[in-house]
């Protein structure tokens, strides 16, 4: 386990990898010289640089692009917060290794592999309106399994969730590390009616009271009100940040999980990109307050990595056009009017 | 020739057959049987259904997607509206076939086929501040080819064009068909300064004036002032309805060149999505006016096709998840509760 103390993840934080500018420079260069009006293949061509940027290579690749999906139960079910029923985790985690899940389609139609990490499904987390949803070593063995998820030789990560009830649990990480209030980043998640979506704030606010002494610090925040998947991400992004692994992040409970990190360490995030931007009511909103402009906007509300997944296609052809375009001069083309 | 008349086109245009609405409700109906939340796909769900509509299929099927790029010179080139010289459209139907443009590599990435059909390329069309720039010969030769090049059997199309001085001509298309300020269409195409922009709202204005009479009616619009690759696009997209085949539209240029079949038939583009909003100025003005809401928005701005290519990486995602996904009651999992 790499993390047996909040100190030696305090300290993994504090000791966060540049980006290589060289890297990502050699990118832009070879950008000018391709046969189109530079700039012109937009957000392509930025995020091959990024690509390059966190791996450290001045080609980039994509060969192993992993999915990982982090999936654990949430106590505050028992505060009506789902339209789901909370066995529906375990369920869905059957169907993820069944491969009948959207995931499952996507991650296969994108060439990338899956892996569906269940973390201690059958033991929800402590209903976070009576206290702590996790304790320091609950929490720790959930970074450190996120953490140890991720493999060297990545070339591209992409990270999601399961949980019944965590879409409450990313809206109280929300409100705490950015703004107070509840009701600004509540949603209806799976498809909770507006009595329900009441409740996910009642639930947000008795949390906060719960649990007050924790708030001040972003590990404090996502230890106690977060959930197990929620402590994996976040420590999946860290190792991500070690081993120069770029990452997809999915929707509003995954870009919730990682936000401790920026809030943590400067550019705590820099390795990663906003996927989509989900319609679940607070991800808009969040992406802006880390100014992290989602590639894909489609409506999705699913979770599962399948945003971060299905916006892998287009880090594809970026990089296909950023290695196989043919140069002016190889082309025999005239470049523009100078 | 299937066009010898323009009233054989005109014909052709009042004869749009409808989508199917069963295939379209068959999508809608297995969505929900899906494990997953109602409509948590978002506009992959309805994506799906789009296909369907226009396939006449319950099942889509994207196994044959071919990309069009239509290419044309334009005398209009003559008034400095540009960045490139002329020559570089005969030029990039060079790199096109030697495989060295992004269109080539992200058709590849995407698994679609690519045809680049050159029209006359050596001839430029007039240029339109003198008069039309294509007589009524030279226009429906154009709409013909473009007709002719929708093989049956394609379950989609991606259409898309590469000409120098083209996105003057949809401008000037977008003014007429939309609204008649010239100033409120013109972008910097492939990279003009501030003076080329005036010198391309000078042109649409004389090019209005030279034209007077033909403005009246759509096809005199985009017969007067638009190209040779223009008028392909729109016979491109007139045969795909009349053959089944759903299609994505590029960016400005291409929206610009569909846009007459909506003005003269209700629901015309109806089997159309906009794949992407270009960063070229008017384009995202012209989807509103369509209706419109494109799939992707990644600041591209090089037409060949490349955003349309791009989007069919989603789409395949999402008929992926609709083809491949298990129902609640094949995965043993529960719905949602009542």
């Amino acid at each position: 386990m790499p993390f047996e103390s909040l100190g030696a993840l305090r300290a993994a934080i504090g000791d966060l990898p540049a980006g290589d500018d060289k890297a990502a420079s050699a990118v832009a260069n070879r950008q000018d010289t391709l046969t189109k009006p530079r700039g012109s293949l937009g957000r392509l061509e930025t995020m091959v640089g990024w690509l390059a940027r966190w791996q450290g290579l001045a080609m980039p690749r994509l060969d192993k692009v992993e999915v990982l999906v982090f999936a654990g139960s949430h106590g505050v079910t028992a505060q009506g917060v789902s339209a789901f029923p909370a066995e529906v985790t375990a369920q869905m985690v059957a169907n993820f290794a069944g491969g009948g899940a959207a995931i499952n389609q996507i991650a296969k139609a994108v060439g990338a592999g899956l892996r569906v990490i269940p973390l201690e499904v059958e033991r929800a987390t402590r209903d976070f309106t009576t206290g702590p949803a996790m304790d320091e070593g609950d929490f720790l063995a959930a970074v450190s399994a996120g953490y140890d998820a991720v493999a060297d030789g990545t070339d591209l990560l992409c990270l999601g969730e399961m949980g019944i009830g965590n879409t409450t649990a990313a809206a109280a990480l929300a409100a705490a590390l950015v703004t107070g209030d509840a009701s600004a980043w509540v949603g209806r998640g799976t498809g909770v009616d507006d009595a329900g979506l009441a409740r996910k704030v009642t639930a947000i606010r008795k949390g906060f009271d719960a649990n007050r002494e924790a708030l001040g610090d972003p590990l404090g925040i996502i230890a106690s009100l977060g959930g197990r998947e929620l402590a994996a991400i976040f420590g999946a992004a860290l190792a991500a940040r070690h081993r120069r692994v770029p990452v997809l992040l999915d929707g509003f409970v995954s870009t919730a999980a990682a936000t401790p990190l920026a809030k943590l360490a400067k550019g705590g995030l820099d390795h990663c990109q906003a996927a989509h931007v989900s319609a679940e009511y607070g991800h808009r909103a969040l992406l802006l307050a880390l100014e992290m402009p989602p590639i894909l906007d489609l409506g999705m509300r699913l979770g599962e990595a399948s945003g971060a997944a299905l916006a892998v296609g287009v880090l594809r052809g970026a990089l296909a056009c950023h290695a196989g375009m043919a140069s002016f001069a190889e082309a025999g083309v005239s470049d523009r009017e100078a």
